[in-house]
């Protein structure tokens, strides 16, 4: 017992986490591959079924949905003398669903107080039955 | 000696010039902003599609047309473990065309000795009609 | 059985599993921002700081370290005509420390196989003392 | 002169179009590849550090000229509930020179009406003395 890293019986990550780990790379992988792409509402569309497609080639990446808030780009575009702007998070409502040796790990991205944030929603951490 | 492309006192660009750095911003923009995307052949086609529709957003951007080689993608896939790979210069053709102040330029990259290679194809300096 | 990784009823997230998700972005946000940039062994160092240092930004991250792999970086230039290449995984050893809530999370890069596997080293879940 | 791209006599770019081309390369390349880095004051030095040394490893690139507006920085994290936010072009000034045949082209990133505007400077077309 002299690992000073132990505490429980094991640092071991466990299933679950691992489904956690795996569904945290995909969100950073798709926030940091596409902002600051350029962005309009009429390409809008094209842009979220990229991400959406590109990401699932990830392991473990069941499904992506990527919502863009053509709301909130049009408000942006009113004001500005530019007819597109780059793409960033507060444009952006995303969910990803990895599946890691039977857990379910399901994970969302939106607007909380300002800030575009990623956060967790649930984690099945269920035996598989036998 | 009224050719604006030719060689004189001034250092001001000249409307072709400035046609062909906006030509190179579009190129190092779309090769910079999705390299290192995930990239299967099935979702080659969604990606080409995005890539072209954003790129075309920036200013004086007349066309863009990206064609995956969805050959090449699949030589390295058949020799891998994985079904994907990262989007690198090699697995795409592009031509972008740009037209600034009716100064039409004309851009491509595809391979050339093992290596992607941007290129200025033609650069039409004409005066415009009066 | 009130340990907070056990399986249970609940699907809510633990603490350790949201330390999990957040050292996943992480990984995904270096690999996706950098791949992809221009690089060579004297260009290296200064590349590998900004990695380090940027992505000690984002929350709950407390430590990175980025080696980039010269000897690999350099044997791929010998057989090459140009005197630098894009970031890719291979040239790459990467080491990522989160801290949520008490729990620590260690999360490594390496080349495993011939690709460069992001994994879960160790996951802390102590109770923190009371 | 039926070909619709003629009417100089010819659109085979010249040595000081090709130098704006390659130099609008390294602009699109520095912009796409780090807008949306986490940046801080304390890490702004070493992401400008790289972003130069990284887009002089490219083609006739002679020098990368990166600061970063700290005072654009505080100001937006001042308001903010966040110590760090996502590199964009308001907080940069870039230069980059580029020299192709011996034409040398200077170009600049600046805020001009709110936006960050990237133009040619200079191009110095004269030919090398014999």
């Amino acid at each position: 017992m002299t690992d000073d890293t132990e505490a429980n019986e094991s640092t071991t990550p466990t299933a679950a986490q691992t489904a956690c780990f795996e569904a945290g790379i995909k969100f950073g992988s798709l926030y940091h591959q596409f902002a600051g792409t350029p962005i309009s509402p009429s390409s809008a569309p094209s842009l979220a079924r990229a991400m959406e497609e590109s990401i699932e080639n990830q392991p473990h990446c069941s499904a992506v949905t990527v919502d863009v808030r053509t709301d909130e780009l049009e408000r942006e575009l009113a004001d500005s003398t530019a007819d597109y702007t780059e793409l960033t998070g507060r444009f952006l409502e995303v969910e990803i669903v990895v599946d890691y040796e039977d857990r379910e790990v399901v994970t969302r991205m939106a607007m909380e107080d300002g800030y575009p944030l990623m956060e967790l929603v649930s984690v099945d951490d269920r035996e598989p039955d036998a």
